[in-house]
């Protein structure tokens, strides 16, 4: 766990690559969201499709999500656990987000992995995967789930 | 993209586990199918709970999973990537698993990410994500999706 030794400066940096997008998503700034994410990131999303790369498909589909919000986007982490080398990272946490949207209200809880590499002392986000699990008695995904 | 580059020793070895896993799967061998994951292991499984600790938690699950199997169980991986550096690794891929379970035919493709620790020399696999995508507009998982 993250939080029972020292710190590294790479551990620090992540942590703070992680925060600003947290503040990112809230402030709703696609842009900020992204400034960490490589052009050729592969993204297992919440929802389909089943994959898609590069940092203009994340960007669509977080302008897509952003624009859902009708109001402020809840978004909170717990268990985050940071694991790091000096050029290769990752990263998982419980996502939650919650807010008025379109559809209604979302209160809900997701799963995230996230994979890092650096180059040229850079941090950039290289992968990300974030999902809910179903139920297999009925199919659907399981949005009620807390932790 | 690991097939891009010379293959380091660290990235070989990820990668004959990874091929072992997949061997014990195919074999029904749980036991062998654990051997490289770490005791404390953060699980997020295809289907709930949320989250899980634990290997033991995961070999319930695995247990459960290959009994539901009627005869052999097909397990092929697809754009697998593996990103390591001397102590910290994560990898991606989509799994293919099919065959006859007692609900009827499994035939579905599977997004996995795993999260990799070096301990002593040797590599231990510390945090599994594993899931399907949901379609927003019905609420139910996609399981008919293809690469």
């Amino acid at each position: 766990m993250s939080t029972n030794h020292h710190m590294s400066r790479d551990e620090t940096q992540i942590r703070a690559l992680i925060e600003a997008r947290v503040r990112a998503v809230q402030a709703k700034d696609v842009d900020a969201a992204l400034a960490d994410v490589a052009a050729n990131v592969v993204l297992f999303d919440v929802v389909t499709p089943l994959h898609s790369r590069g940092v203009r498909a994340e960007q669509a589909r977080l302008e897509e999500w952003i624009a859902s919000f009708e109001g402020p986007i809840g978004y909170e982490m717990r268990d985050l656990v940071i694991v790091t080398d000096d050029t290769v990272a990752f990263s998982h946490a419980l996502h939650h987000y919650s807010g008025k949207t379109r559809a209604g209200v979302l209160d809900m809880w997701v799963r995230a992995t996230t994979g890092y590499r650096k180059t040229d002392g850079v941090w950039r986000i290289t992968h990300e995967h974030q999902s809910t699990p179903f139920d297999p008695a009925s199919g659907k995904t399981s949005l009620d789930l807390e932790p």
